[in-house]
């Protein structure tokens, strides 16, 4: 439905918004020297969601905006998105991850650079900026976290789409229209900051392995002073979670039409 | 107007995820050892609003997204959903919001087995996470709380209707087109919200029987350590309270057309 | 346009919403024992804002959602709203506007009722839920204040309409259809959710004269312990100042059109 | 395609909102004497967000709402604006601006005056309610904040809009519809909301040079008691940032399309 080069444009910009804001927001409300410092979980939630939203608004008329890929996965399964699409969906979303953490980093490159512990502050960890970790470390219990938080996101978008044909948010007919995008861009924004203020408390609701895993390789390429761990031993679980998720929404759908 | 099938999917699903995301935000506020613990009143009053919009979302194109059995018995008392179909509905509502709640616990299967009182915080009680409760115990303010409450959701539903035909949410024809039913989603859950910050200070705003009494069932059912009582002695408050607000509803919307 | 039962109606049902959500809101945040106490000014400003949304929800199929004599008048003198259906407007919007301030101290009875100095807490001042005080006491300052912040509610409403005929979040054709009033409902709900949130700081944002005069007859009326003065003396500016500013505003717009 | 009247009603008085509104946010959460005074980021952010809707829901049929040099010229870069009209908008954008920051003076002034020191706290600097200043000075990387953060706000309007004839909340057509528009500004408001929760950390993000200048020259003007250095040494930086961010975006715009 949508030519090659039109998803790989879409998904790389529109994925490096998402991250862009999202990791932009955990910058905003974690790092010393930020004017939003200690804003709370409700700013957590709609930074992320908006993200959704600037990334979705770029990306819809050219790749249908899926920007994760749980929702390109769990589209597949379902019969919406064709599956030889599916690799060039995934990588674009990578690589867009990855530049959008970059993004991030430059636009907070003084906070970062402040971390020195020669300004002031403490050093402080910085790995939350890029990616998620558990509350409580329990490797079972995190994956069905995110298994469940990522049917909260992809059920309701495969069941509102209903016909196949307008699954994920497009609707009939080969371009998305200025009107339809418009309102299912602003819905699935506001499902995503619902899922960060309800299912997010166990482990920050990655529910989208590139969000989580680009920004993990960014953080561990970029020449952050104290950056602390990456973290790679948890790096599995906001993968397969999701795309458990997605595979699982994908099939009760099916069950469903 | 809708199949019995697609009622009980609809209605079994779209509650299911109003409950994962309701009960999901209460837990992300309450329980320690949660990333949106102390977030505050707005978290809770936009998690069960985005609840409404991932579970209305979900269903709106099968059985109209109902989710609450005061929005059926107010649809039917106004003369828009067919007296036949009420118990379908209500009974799918009850089993989603069961569904939902088992959902919730899974996701914070973590933070509910650290109330075991041996990871440092005291055990807390944890009814809060499924059900309501009165700040101020009074049965008979607390029943006009509901009941009034339940009419600042039922009485604009049934108003912006205004026709029959497109009573609670529905737009003329069999099924809900993509566009009509985005932007009622939208409005609805921010109606939801609305109530949550406004209405929900004397008992926490159950309005919807389903909502209070299938996760009241879970909590009783489900091991959790030092989960604390279930309160059956409030329980017919929230099913009640609500079921009459919708009746004056419907009453109020037939004495008007 | 409307018919005058229609009006009275709509803006009886829509009027009582929104105070019902505005004064619950209030007291939500600033009663004792009220599960929201102490949520903040993001609170306040979506509560009042959801408020709109419900009572224009409600009405705008029936009356055109006015809930404003301000707007009302805006409307009037840019030649949207016919002068001879001005009184039945207002008299509406304040008789709505003193059933919500009494639905709404019905629905926090409880809360009001421990206000007797008996319950532990000491007793409250709690004119602050029905009617708006300014933080300095500077009657010209005071009124510049609601003229600006009424200007802010009133301009983008005459502007947007562009055309007479779709003046005030109306259509072409004599009834509001379901999509064109679901997107006006909600630009205008977070219209005023903005003006809370920027231009409310110095008078707690009347603009709106049956806002605030409705309510403060409710206060001066209703048995609440320890209710304190129901401030006559400041009760003309919060209906002086919206007045001027929609006045103001609709000179503006004819001067540009 | 606007008339040159058109574009100058419609740019100075959206912009005057805009600037009244977040102005306005960032009076009512810092000064003293206001109601919503230390309510945090989320009201900052969502203020000017909600300035946003206001400005743009009253110019999108004049105009389409710019409100912004860097949007201006991001949309002459991609072919959507004509070079001819450029100068017109920006300077109607400056004195909107400069008007919308005496209108937010105005509405708070009995707070400014209370700054002088004799009523009971201590003077505060005030440049904060009109400007941007960054958390931590270090010139280049603060202009790359700008630039990245103007690009957060440009790409997705301009990828959006996809052909030149859309471009930049336009619907085909002389004149913008009350549909198109609506949901279009909704959504530029929720992007302007989600790039101050995420972008806004190190420099209060400008993201518009009119948005800075204009209040600035304000603050150097207005009899406003201890209000401060106006900071012209910074002045360049939320001038240069977003206009090279919007260059930037319709950069890459034109050589994806």
């Amino acid at each position: 439905m949508y030519a090659n080069g039109d998803i790989v444009v879409g998904e790389v910009i529109g994925t490096a918004l998402l991250i862009l804001f999202g990791a932009g927001v955990c910058a905003a409300v974690t790092l010393n020297h930020s004017k939003a410092r200690g804003a709370g979980w409700v700013v957590i939630a709609f930074g992320w969601g908006m993200g959704v939203l600037a990334g979705a608004y770029a990306s819809a008329p050219l790749s249908g905006g899926h920007l994760n890929p749980a929702v390109t996965l769990g589209s597949a399964v379902a019969g919406g998105t064709p599956w030889s699409k599916v690799p060039l969906y995934i990588l674009a979303q990578l690589v867009g991850a990855l530049i959008g953490a970059v993004l991030a980093w430059a636009l907070y490159y003084a906070q970062f650079a402040a971390n020195d512990g020669r300004s002031g502050a403490a050093p402080q960890p910085t790995l939350g900026v890029f990616s998620t970790a558990p509350e409580i470390r329990r490797p079972v219990a995190n994956l069905v976290t995110e298994i469940i938080a990522t049917a909260g996101l992809v059920l309701p978008l495969l069941f509102f789409g209903q016909n196949k044909g307008i699954g994920i948010g497009q609707v009939p007919g080969a371009r998305v229209g200025v009107y339809g995008s418009g309102i299912n861009v602003l819905l699935v924004a506001l499902l995503v900051v619902g899922i960060g203020l309800s299912l997010g408390g166990p482990t920050g609701y990655a529910i989208n392995p590139a969000r989580d895993l680009g920004p993990r390789i960014a953080h561990a390429l970029l020449p952050i002073p104290n950056k602390g761990s990456s973290d790679w031993s948890y790096a599995w679980i906001p993968v397969a979670g999701p795309l458990i998720g997605a595979v699982l929404s994908g099939l009760v759908y099916k069950a469903v039409f």
